[in-house]
């Protein structure tokens, strides 16, 4: 252990994310090399049990966590936050390649605490968030992504929100409907999702309509949702007169990206929640014209939910536990660690194998 | 005249923008073609004089003016206005298609109503702002650009930032500077240039430093400007662990779009004051990573500057009127309009010619 505040945890269940696949394929902005140490073990979403304590841990072995992944100022030994940090912004910390730590957002990314899709992990007393005992490893392991999923809603979503579009129903963007279901219950909710088993998700976990229709007819059916015309330039896809007031794009493609530019409103946000660092075939047009602005999300930190600052994922164990957001029905495929190859190509194949959220059980 | 509420203008000096040459090398996204009727006379920087009045329009012939040229719900003839423009950002109107004239955000894309590139154009009383008889010609002509300044900083620079990155040097980036100065005096300005006489007049407008460095050498500067720490990839440019608050991209090029993601601190803002509708080679990672965001600015509207509240394009003539800013100085060189292609090969020569600002004289 690196210090009386750390602990090890035997990782109990962790999952697949998109990012994770981005890893595996290198499909990853060389830039992102600055935030990571290597050798580095994969994986973030996770469910664990302490299983050794430093004396100033504050917990005991034997009890279930989620581990937060990242490492900011705190777990990096330093007494005087960054800016960042202080204004509880600690996944823009700028100190992710200093201190006491090698480089590396967290566990994941940074060669010496271990990753999720290994066994044991080292944490720092602060990533500890307590699971309580009625909530069951498969439904505690979401509470990850889910927090992803909070960070980018209270941060970008306003309260005034009328139509929310989510573009993308893979895990995150089924992750994302369930966290604006229960953090903005006025919002309207427009899911895109491309296949049907996923479009069957995001209307049981809330979506208020599902579309799974492309090109121009998604572009007509989302202006009949809102009220907007549809305009056609002389040449490539539509335009809306109006549209979203805020589009959250889970899917992590150029495309997507393109639609959401296209399907928001004049002066509306879209948020990127999924990943696409190189995005191809994006025509910037309605950010110029429209004052689209493009906003991005990364894990997620501190947040306000009304007059209560709390830790997004702090909040989204609560969620699970309250049984306001429910994600098991995403588990389409359990693995263990040890059949990790097959794993990721299940994961891949949302089509074939109708892949949501595959989990891997390291002790399986 | 369209109507009793329209005048005719006749142009006594127009400029040459940025946009204009995107528009006569077509290198404009089809998209924008949504916005456009056709064929229009280009140009949209402009002041003029009244020269017919319809009996509503309350002004009389001879009153010099500069035309705002956005042609929203008002003079479209709509009673009840779009969203956008009852909150005042009438840049965002949702009806630029519709209405009593053809498609198109204004003069210079609108096939009925003239450009500053023709002898005259006709306009709405809601689109005269009054030029006092003090300030000159080529002073007023100024007001358009600085008007889309006044918007950016006014919009996306708060009163409380340190440090803010201008890039690009040209008229435009040269406008930010000199807006920033009048606007957000606590504000430190570190203007980057590419040419020394651009960099010449980005000092006398009022950039605190002026770098005119490129790759490593222009991270290391900023780095040190900022106190950040350049952390290099694997692979490619750097990224700043801090950098700037704010960043205005004013050159509209791929490149200096990612070098703006790169120099701006996690958090902080990038603003498109230069236009790329496909910009290429955008390393999207600090958007995703470090959450900055991505924010257009098409025009002006009304704006807040304190508790007032004033149309970008009136404040402008007022801090030209009042001295506040001064931006003759831009001006390289002067043509008739007739000769209005070699207008436009001086305008892109920003090497050879060292040219600014060119302007057109109509009845030259």
């Amino acid at each position: 252990l690196p210090g009386p505040e750390w602990v090890a945890v035997r990782v109990r269940l962790a999952g697949i994310c998109g990012s994770d696949l981005h890893l595996v394929h290198q499909d990853v902005s060389p830039s992102a090399s600055v935030y990571a140490s290597f050798p580095f073990v994969v994986g973030h979403e996770n469910v664990g049990a302490v299983a050794a304590a430093g004396p100033a841990a504050g917990v005991a072995p034997g009890q279930r966590v989620v581990v937060e992944p990242l490492l900011p100022c705190l777990p990096r030994g330093f007494d005087a936050p960054c800016p960042a940090c202080r204004r509880g912004d600690y996944n823009l910390c700028e100190r992710f390649a200093e201190g006491r730590l090698p480089a590396g957002f967290g566990q994941g990314f940074c060669r010496d605490v271990g990753g999720a899709w290994g066994e044991v992990m080292v944490a720092h007393r602060s990533q500890l968030v307590p699971v309580p005992d009625a909530l069951p490893d498969e439904h505690a392991v979401f509470a990850e992504p889910l927090a992803c999923a909070v960070h980018a809603v209270l941060r970008h979503v306003p309260d005034a929100a009328g139509t929310v579009l989510v573009i993308g129903a893979g895990a995150m963007g089924l992750a994302t409907v369930a966290a604006l279901r229960a953090l903005r219950p006025a919002a309207r909710i427009v899911a895109v999702a491309r296949y049907p088993h996923q479009a069957a998700l995001a209307a049981h976990l809330g979506a208020h309509q599902v579309l799974t229709s492309r090109g121009r007819a998604l572009y007509d059916q989302v202006a009949g949702l809102v009220g907007a015309r549809v305009l056609q330039p002389l040449l490539g896809r539509p335009l809306l007169t109006g549209g979203a007031d805020v589009t959250l794009e889970c899917a992590g493609t150029g495309r997507a990206l393109d639609d959401a530019l296209r399907l928001t409103r004049a002066g509306g946000a879209v948020v990127c929640v999924g990943i696409a660092f190189a995005p191809r075939g994006v025509d910037w047009t309605p950010l110029y014209l429209r004052e689209v602005r493009v906003v991005g999300t990364s894990y997620y930190a501190a947040e306000r939910v009304g007059a209560r600052t709390v830790r997004a994922i702090e909040l989204a164990v609560e969620l699970l536990a309250a049984g306001r957001v429910d994600l098991r029905p995403l588990v389409t495929h359990r693995f263990p660690l040890r059949h990790v190859a097959s794993a990721l190509a299940t994961a891949l194949d949302k089509r074939g194998r109708r892949a949501v959220k595959v989990l891997l059980e390291p002790a399986g």
